[in-house]
């Protein structure tokens, strides 16, 4: 007997969204994949393949059903998977009510935060639309979505209240090349994804100065402490392992890649690009330039010492010379 | 008034000991430099550069003072930086007697194992010349070598018993473009020093096999894992600190050069190459390869779980295919 399939909604038609799909409709899975442009969805109806982004994954139409509208997405599905940039998720949700999120499980895999609210995306939800906290999960872990498409071997952490919680959601994204773990760290693996956008930044600020190897290895030591001390001080955990993929691993696959959109933006900075000139040149924003105020913004809070943070804030909104606050930061590294 | 300068005797001639000379003589030192090869310490007293490695190195000739005497060299010396392959330390120190070390400070500078006694540099110098502990240092960190040769900002930590006993040989080692830090873990540091290049082996193994970016991530993660079961088993250590430059960085500045040797031995296993031919191919010999003997064999007491060390062991001594170990891996890996 072959049991009924889990209908999920996927919300966001980017490319980390178009791995997930592809990931879930390898299992038992209706997905009822929301994109905001009806261009894209004709083209994956019609031709089997998201035109804008990992165009060369096969999309399964038996198993998924694009759609314009978010609000029959959510209601035929058990979980609601947010996947659209964080700059995006408060005008994408805009029209839905608490009672459209009423028995769902949401599911962030936002790396970023909420900015109006500067929050992160599992508490948003949780305030602005009651969703319980045994019903948020967040996909975290180390992934690019290309590599994804070319379906080379990956871990994802599912993150919730109890790993009980996590685990059936855990299996619906495991598949022949995708491991999947679960963990009870909602806050500490949410925050971490957003951190190491703002360490990819510094990274490629630190390379467009011309520092080198020996140097970034040095400053992603010290924002692994930094991130440890900030959740610790915000979200205390004693089963928080920093050296986890979810952590490390998640800050390594960012860090160390050449294709990260926040390290090309930050090396931008570090040759003397203005950020408004290098928005425009790559016609894009980068995460970590919202994630780096957010985090300066919370961290006034808790006071931790924060010196990768503090750098890269100081560039990018207090216009100070990059040269000179790579200065002060290479001081402060240990 | 100027203070006389410091003695320190350097016992090898390759680019990490090149790259410590002209380290050291940024300072108020004197450089006794040993070197196996007649040839090399006539060009550096002809021409103050070593032709073999980092040629570009301009040597000062008032302060390093080339030798092939070993013995003169050391009683000249007060500290003594060990820095040959450690294939050849034995062979390097076979005419040295205990008296010779009487009242010096011996610093290792050598990341890996003495084969024949599968011990840490530091016991072997230890047992074999009753150097007493307090005078044992250890230099660690991220360092390429080469990028001390172009004066790029780079982090050293030494490790001593006490912070005092590693300060004073840590204010000589610092200058422009190095900052030290001292730290008290002289077997940890020396431990991970070893375990990364068995882990540069098998990201290259990983590279050569077609595993990608998210792969190498998690198995970094794990590594750190690993690292932190072993050395919390053998030498247990509340400030030991995982993520401290010496330890976390000195990994990551080796598992994702493209110019390690353990990285590119590892890669040619991955490919199909024996270990023979890749030797061959290399006209060298990685350090890993040694290193993960050593490991598996002292691990046999501690029987802490390494999966890394088993796989890459497995596949250089006991001829298991890299494709096969790589997948038993791959399931361990989280």
């Amino acid at each position: 007997m072959e049991l009924s399939p889990t209908h999920i909604a996927v919300v966001g038609g980017g490319s980390w969204a178009t791995a997930i799909v592809k990931i879930l409709s390898e299992n038992n899975v209706i997905v009822h994949w929301w994109l905001r442009s009806q261009e894209d969805i004709k083209h994956i109806k019609e031709f089997g393949h998201n035109p804008s982004y990992l165009s060369a994954v096969q999309i399964d139409g038996e198993k998924v059903k694009p759609t314009s509208n978010l609000r029959d997405a959510i209601k035929n599905s058990e979980y609601i998977v947010l996947v659209v940039p964080s700059a995006f998720i408060s005008d994408a949700l805009k029209t839905m009510k608490p009672e459209d999120f009423t028995g769902k499980k949401v599911v962030n895999a936002i790396k970023g935060m909420v900015l109006s609210e500067n929050s992160l995306v599992t508490s948003f939800v949780h305030n602005k639309f009651q969703v319980p906290n045994e019903n948020l999960l967040v996909i975290a872990g180390p992934c690019h979505a290309e590599e994804v498409a070319l379906e080379r071997q990956s871990y994802l952490t599912i993150a919730g209240q109890t790993h009980e919680a996590a685990a059936p959601f855990a299996s619906l994204l495991a598949c022949r090349y995708v491991k999947t773990i679960t963990n009870e760290d909602v806050i500490g693996v949410q925050f971490c994804a957003v951190h190491k956008n703002i360490v990819a930044i510094a990274c490629g600020i630190a390379r467009g100065l011309n520092y080198g190897d020996n140097y970034q290895s040095v400053l992603v030591s010290n924002a692994m402490q930094e991130a440890k001390r900030f959740t610790d001080a915000a979200h205390a955990l004693d089963m928080r392992d920093m050296n986890a993929s979810a952590y490390l691993g998640d800050l390594l696959v960012t860090a160390y890649s050449q294709f990260s959109r926040n390290r090309t933006f930050g090396n931008m900075i570090g040759r003397g690009y203005t950020v408004k000139s290098a928005q425009m040149e790559m016609n894009m924003i980068a995460e970590g330039y919202y994630a780096v105020k957010g985090v300066h913004e919370i961290n006034k809070k808790y006071k931790t010492e924060m010196p990768i943070v503090k750098a890269v804030y100081n560039i990018l909104y207090e216009r100070i010379s990059p040269a000179i606050e790579m200065r002060i930061l290479k001081d402060k590294l240990r």
